[in-house]
């Protein structure tokens, strides 16, 4: 019999915690899974005693669903993601949808939407964030795609989400094709940005204040009690705390090579695709691959110096948490506000802000004050530039330039922060040095530039005398 | 009658004096322009007096050309090129060669070599550097691609090629396939992070020492008396000395938005996909993108504040000059490396030191030493591990690290030789915070870590104690 309100496909955690999750709320799952052994364990394990129902066959799964039939995909990015679908659509009628929970890259979204759009079946490809508990417990979702979708899973979506405030779900609906996606790309780079800059401050903080973990523990909770409260914060504050089997810390017996696998990456690339500085998100990936080049940084250790003297100033102070934020979501929001050009999207930053507020990896109480911020000035053009965070920045920005000289003097790896502190240092002038680089661009490739009082005009000048008037066209620099 | 050595399509100023050039060296060029009057034009003046040959038509350009044909494009790289490819063939013979000297993408160089190998054509990719002055009296070129045509072309690329030291041509077979052209993009890329760093030493010098321009000049002029002698050294004196018609400054009164045409974004986009840390020329490419948001930094800059009182310690030392060369090139010798693994290229390096040494954007005596490097130790890992460059690092790392705090103090944007010390500063350190990362992607996402005295055991801890034991594929942090 067709009762089931959803189907879901693929038993990893992720799509393990969502079933639970989505029965808590009192929704009948049925969940189908390529290796079907993985079925019948899960029904008679993590899911024994629910409303859960299995399936089979991919045939089986569409029986058993209520119509218009929602199928969830919480596979592996990529070939699984158009492998499914393919086995899907002939399955599927005009009107159902299928949901793409991965972390696909927003392009296949894109594609994958158009395509099926044309087949009368209706995709959304979905942001899920919030890791292992955040699914069990109440994910951040960003949902983009097909609008005529929503209707139909906004309830099933708003049910599971995280809840902030007065209950406000933080999931709603993101935008056309991609943007689901995208969005969720973004999140995913500013969580590496934050990540980077909490590994500074513990490796400032361990090795220039030389505190313990103890130490380190409660200084990140005193952060946590104050308005900064935010997710990573608080587990950084339990790993440092975390004792192994033996008793000993955990953290320091960890290997220092950081994985990842890629929207990080994505995300710094598109940057560079759409021409916007973030700066932040870059360093935290480039500092990823540094990590992972550990034998060689072995090997560097000991023969590159250091410093002669270290010196000892240095900041307890939250503000490093600050500075995390605030640049770091005003280049993100940068990077939406370019994209949401490139792709004629029309995004709701306070949305996005309200849908990161909760439940997933960069949840932060901090959020509510940039979905403030847009909702005083949706026009807003940069978050530095709403008198919250200018004064934030303002109150912190000597202790902040203070602590990256420390770590300079003290060769102490800070690329995160120093970019940040480049960034808004670079940001706040009107002007730049790179007349220079036009005027150098111009004398060896005759690439023209622009004058001040001229803007619109290109011109060429014969700085040498003997490089001839013509300019450049085929010769990229 | 077939006279011509080689023909030459694209009459922009770089094609026009690659022609003078080869002339110069008593080769027959036949030249043709998709705007035909434009060959009227160019014989009747620049080339006037010359052996250069016209052609109104493809068909009479290969008519004239000595078997095997030489057919060398310098249009804008993309569709132009796969258009003069497209009518080209039809026209020419197995054994001949076509060579493409624009700034295409690698990948494109890859592409066309594997089609047209497979049609009897023998198509080379070069990177062409030098400007348009280079063009003319000596380029630095980057042959890569079918090897077969290198014995064709090797007598008229090393004649007009720059020549340093005893008169070695900057000019070598660099690989298969595409490599030319990735070797000429890392060049670009180093190129778009030697800028970088010389507008940030104008900055530094301008707004915190107060030095006039022509000091600035001098200043410079000093740095290339020393073993530091370098083309864009040299280039920005002169630039800080050029008056305009009314007598004053120019570099002044020029916009200070940096334009861009691809090749440093392609490099940093390179770095990222093959996870090498190459975070000068990433933050280089950033720095041009944030100066050209112009309007928004006007605006920013009447409200975002800077330091309260700026520090004028400072250095006019020629250090940085050290610095942006070490750095800047150690990373780029990363990211060769890793291209050359990734496509199973093999890669001269000191060959492609000596490339770079003459007639390129970056050449400088400096190069010598890195091809020096090379030839002390082909299987060299990184730059900064040669006992050279070691010393030399560790000789201006106390200014350097004075320089960047006074920066940092002052409030003045240097995204480069910060990120150039952090990447020093992280890549001589046997340990980093990245263990903190690991631990958190496992705590949030089940993504497990190593454990330093177990490495290639990935281990899954149940840090909250209700996350649960499953670890995490679908998920992708």
């Amino acid at each position: 019999p067709a009762r089931a309100d959803i189907a879901l496909i693929g038993l990893a955690v992720m799509g393990q915690n969502l079933i639970l999750n989505m029965n808590d709320h009192g929704f009948v799952v049925c969940v189908f899974n390529r290796t079907v052994s993985k079925v019948d364990d899960f029904l008679a394990n993590e899911a024994k005693g629910t409303k859960v129902v299995g399936a089979r066959s991919l045939q089986e799964m569409v029986s058993k669903l209520k119509k218009p039939r929602r199928v969830m995909l919480l596979v592996k990015a990529g070939r699984a993601v158009d492998d499914f679908i393919e086995k899907l659509v002939p399955l599927l009628d005009t009107g159902d949808i299928i949901i793409d929970g991965g972390n696909s890259e927003y392009r296949d979204t894109t594609r994958r939407c158009q395509n099926l759009k044309a087949k009368g079946i209706l995709f959304v490809g979905s942001g899920v964030s919030g890791g292992e508990e955040g699914a069990r417990y109440g994910p951040s979702l960003m949902p983009g795609g097909n609008k005529e979708a929503w209707p139909h899973i906004k309830t099933i979506f708003q049910a599971i989400a995280a809840k902030v405030g007065t209950g406000e779900p933080c999931c709603d609906w993101v935008g056309d094709e991609g943007a689901g996606h995208f969005v969720k790309m973004v999140h995913n780079g500013i969580e590496y940005g934050d990540m980077q800059l909490i590994c500074e401050a513990y490796h400032l903080m361990k090795d220039v204040l030389g505190m313990r973990h103890e130490e380190m523990a409660q200084a990140f909770e005193e952060w946590n009690k104050t308005e900064l409260d935010s997710f990573l914060i608080e587990i950084t504050a339990n790993i440092l705390k975390f004792r192994d089997t033996d008793g000993k810390e955990l953290l320091p017996k960890i290997r220092d090579s950081a994985g990842q696998k890629g929207t990080g990456k994505w995300t710094a690339v598109s940057a560079l695709e759409y021409g916007m500085p973030v700066t932040l998100i870059g360093e935290a990936v480039f500092a990823r691959c540094l990590s992972s080049l550990k034998e060689e940084r072995v090997q560097a250790s000991k023969t590159l110096k250091g410093p002669q003297q270290v010196q000892l100033e240095g900041s307890k102070e939250s503000f490093l948490e600050d500075i995390r934020k605030i640049i770091s979501y005003a280049q993100g929001f940068m990077l939406l506000r370019q994209a949401a050009t490139e792709f004629g999207w029309t995004l709701n930053y306070g949305a996005i802000a309200l849908m990161w507020r909760g439940g997933c990896i960069i949840r932060s109480v901090f959020l509510g004050k940039i979905k403030d911020a847009f909702e005083r000035n949706p026009a807003l053009q940069n978050l530095l530039l709403d008198d919250f965070f200018k004064s934030a920045v303002d109150n912190c920005q000597d202790s902040w330039r203070r602590v990256v000289s420390t770590g300079v003097q003290a060769g102490i790896p800070m690329p995160c922060f120093t970019t940040a502190l480049s960034f808004y240092d670079g940001y706040r002038h009107e002007v730049l040095p790179a007349n220079l680089i036009q005027a150098q661009r111009d004398y060896f490739g005759a690439h023209t530039y622009e004058l001040l009082d001229k803007p619109g005009e290109f011109i060429h000048t014969n700085w040498t005398g003997h490089g001839g008037s013509v300019s450049s066209s085929a010769y990229n620099a």
